[in-house]
């Protein structure tokens, strides 16, 4: 039996595949064994992914390689798919590879909403696993971190809605009324397929909102806000738009205080709540949103002015909302330091 | 007497200077006749602004050649100096053109606010000309078309100001609570002169919140809202942020209303306040940035959930925003279409 | 009869169509009476080009409308569909409008090489007619100006062709050896369908050298630079690279001079070549590409050192490169100032 | 004594040094003890160098630590100073360090050409120490690695030229006549300051040659690729291009072969010349970009066409042509593996 944990990618010519074997090569602890790309079998995953030529030495497999996987006393499988293709893949798989010791960890939002009509109101009426959903954990480890530590399934969360989270938590007891979140976001959030909104010749210079007060994140973000809470009364407006930029998603977050706090109280509550989350900064001007990409950390800053707070946040998209975070949820999963592999800094000129 | 409008431009090497005479290639009914700048007098025009090559046989002159000016029936002088420095020059001017049937429209914030003390509050110590600042006229069309036609002096608006104020104006009567205002705005807003702010490197592929609940449009924003209007308890929250873009702010407005609203109704709502306003184009979708750069116009579509109500609108800071608003209020204040010069579609793609 | 130029516009759905409706705005004697697109026939031209909104109230036609384009006692068709579509179509519609009186301009690459052989080289083995191909004159003004003036079919040229002919041209007598052509594109240049190349997530930050002595401009650049020369043995090596924007060409050619010559001559010597040629600049600097976007010029400076020259030249692929030389064909053909509609000046910030 | 490799910094806030500080995060033996800044001494490292946050915890120094640095069996100064002060600084650095058992690498290009004259001609009248030039190794490790090893003093190459020159190595005896180096680089190599030339609104969307056939870097290209070759007579074209991105150098070289070699030739040997340097990857499509950026690698392809050959090179201008060039040079000093610290992949999208 191999003492390192195993790994395996479910659609691995994706981004989320990209982004995970980029992170993984920081990883001691991790060896990628299997790839799976049917569009792609039996070409060199390097060749695709070119950017990592000379750290991988590996040929994309038609379909998972569980045989090769339980070779290691401890694995994993990321399930990097489209919306849909997980709701019905990731269960499938699950069974396979449970009663060999296996977790999985699904990048897809197919199984991050509890409520089945929600689900099928943003998502379409793509059959899901009820029993699944309910093993799932909702992989956001400020929030969930020990039901984390002993999942077997985590539902990693999305992007746009991890980076709203993590401006309200400190807050949620101390606001009342609406909350606005103004979210922007690179483009590489779209995918890899390319359409008329990644067309640079579309973007560049250009900035768009889109999907008004009716984005898929936004009953994840009410649902994960409210989890064991007890406000009752809770409003939000979400608006995401496209930046002209590949990675990052910056929010800018609108809440009234039910009383008056100073800035200094409000930092210290941060401080608190955030105390122990290594990949949460406190920092004292507006983030930069390059100091981030790249990176696993969530950068926020705050604003007072009477009972009106502004908070801040920046994270990579393809880090922090996306791989960064699934493999924090693998280090949780088996016991490591959550940490490990996710302590680069940004290249800070990008 | 020359028939044509005489057009002295103060500030001459600065990008409103620029993008005013790049407007002016357009106008059949003005003639420019003296740039200013102490700095580079002297050298042509088009040296410096070399995009204009061809287009004006113009040297930078010292200072305002108000002999050469006089030889016009009518003329005015568009004075795109710093703030305080306008606070000072601007009524000076003022006193030697006024006699002449001069008129002056003022592209600095120095008189766009009537509170004294607020003035002071956001723009510092600079003095300025109470007796002056009663004089001008806050130049923006869709609320003071007439008083400014009627003008002699005119303050014109900030981009951001104008961008925000545009969004909120016809729901005015229709909303209670807080309006949040995010807003996002290309990086010539800074101006010529490079700064840290401006650096490439600092912004390629970034993006950050600045003079978060501080900046000076803020209370430009409520001074022109609240202007003549029913409204008494109005709250604004106002945060502006740098994109990696040259041109263009995007407005992102969070409206509680008092009732609820159809769609259809408040689109009918808005296309009525805005009938005969030329530069407003109610549309569909949210706003495309680059749908509007390089022109006068300010497209806004909205969006409605129960009472919450979103807008979104887009300029350019340098056209509608600046520039393209001061030929705007100088056709206005000749009694010419307010139009004239004015009605060129963007490149599109830029 | 109406006494305007009709236009009609084939595959009305691209940048080429996008571009020529744009720049028409600016056009006095041109009346665009049909823009054509199957895939979108009946939808209003402004819901697609969204930048055009308010400036065109017509619909896209599913096929040419020539009884409306008959109505003028002239009018002309530039078709702006794909390689080896062009092929078939433009002499099928030549047909028909010829004993109309009209003209066509081919933006298509399909009629721009003479030699046949060469033309299934680069273009692969789509039939054209040879006949229309003798008919076709090649569009570059500054070469063939007056046997445009006589002609009644337009071959347009390519845009990187165009860049880099004008580099050379005035040259070509005084020079011995290889020259290079060193392109750099804007991704515009791709055209409208989104793919690999144009997605944004690819293409930001980056840049990428690309049909690497193999592109379908070089045989052009060869062709047009040899016509009715007495130079015998040139040799080319051209390399275009893809840029991280939307619009433009920036062109270094290296050359090296039979003998040696100072700045000074070969200034006056590109001086009398260009003379009375208005859309040639010659600058004293660098050109610098955002100068030229947007408009029909063509910048070009030059640099010295013993037999060395090294020429820089930039212009707009969307208009000097496509559609901006496109109707300065147009103005050529029908008898119109050369210049007609084309002398707005760049946005200078882009 | 510490037994870690000992390092200062000095011009501690500029691009050089904050790159520095990044790579050698992944750096196991090397400790930084001081950043030297006079204008910043006192304040936080990683306040300046913000994307640093919570991976050092430094103030900077006022000046060099030299206490400090003795404490460690082995230490290095990285000077990256201004051209003219390095020229002073460093030789009296080296004075007081190398009784000590320091050595100091100069990222500055004054100790880079050896020829005095030449040095004058492209740096200006600074006085520098011909001595410690004598004792400077050029630390371009694909050419010097066994003179770095043994060497106490390295000058640290030009990022251009870094980049012309692994382009042209391996087929200089087996090219003849002039050969071009067309060269674009991202706007860091203007450095920290920010200027006309490194101002966003002059630069989006733009793009402009730069001391054409003049840049320092030509002379530094030259001695290099003829040091101890056979070929006498050998004739370059420099030129460089400022893109409108942060970070990469992308070079276009373009050569005559003295007779045809297939591509299979020319790759074997490219492949022989570079066999056992781990940084330079010979790939088989144009490099991309962002492939490059952030890494210390220098991807480059060739393309032949009968005695035609050009290469395309690609490398980071603040990695491979900067910071991770020195950190290669400090291994080499030291006798570690020349990879330490250094084999991290790209962001890939970035």
């Amino acid at each position: 039996m191999k003492n390192r944990i195993g790994v395996a990618i479910l659609g691995g010519t994706g981004y989320g595949a990209g982004e995970l074997l980029r992170l993984l090569t920081f990883h001691s602890e991790a060896e990628v064994v299997s790839v799976v790309s049917s569009s792609q079998a039996g070409k060199a995953v390097t060749d695709f992914h070119s950017f990592l030529r000379g750290f991988y030495d590996l040929k994309f497999d038609s379909e998972l390689n569980i045989e090769r996987l339980s070779e290691f006393s401890r694995f994993v499988v990321f399930a990097a798919l489209p919306h849909g293709v997980s709701a019905v893949e990731v269960p499938l798989i699950w069974e396979r590879i449970s009663g060999l010791g296996g977790k999985i960890i699904d990048l897809s939002g197919d199984y991050r909403l509890s409520d089945g009509d929600e689900h099928k109101l943003f998502y379409g009426n793509t059959e899901r696993s009820n029993e699944f959903q309910k093993l799932c954990v909702y992989g956001l480890p400020e929030v969930n971190r020990e039901r984390i530590r002993s999942a077997v399934a985590i539902s990693n969360p999305g992007c746009l809605a991890s980076a709203c989270i993590l401006t309200a938590l400190p807050f949620m007891e101390s606001i009342s009324g609406s909350v606005v979140f103004d979210a922007k976001t690179g483009i590489s959030g779209a995918g890899r397929t390319p359409s008329d909104v990644s067309h640079l010749p579309h973007r560049h210079g250009s900035m768009q909102a889109y999907k008004i007060l009716s984005h898929r994140h936004e009953p994840e973000i009410r649902q994960c806000l409210l989890q064991g809470s007890r406000v009752k009364d809770f409003q939000s407006f979400f608006v995401p738009h496209l930046l002209p930029v590949t990675r990052g998603i910056y929010v800018t977050s609108y809440m009234t205080l039910s009383s008056e706090h100073s800035q200094g109280d409000l930092l210290e509550m941060a401080g608190k709540f955030y105390d122990g989350h290594p990949f949460v900064r406190l920092v004292d001007k507006a983030p930069e949103l390059r100091d981030v990409v790249g990176t696993n950390y969530f950068d926020m800053s705050l604003f007072v002015r009477g009972r009106q707070l502004v908070v801040v946040g920046a994270l990579d998209n393809m880090g922090k909302g996306m791989a960064g975070a699934a493999i924090q949820n693998m280090n949780l999963l088996f016991g490591l330091d959550e940490t490990k592999g996710l302590l680069q800094p940004s290249m800070g000129l990008i």
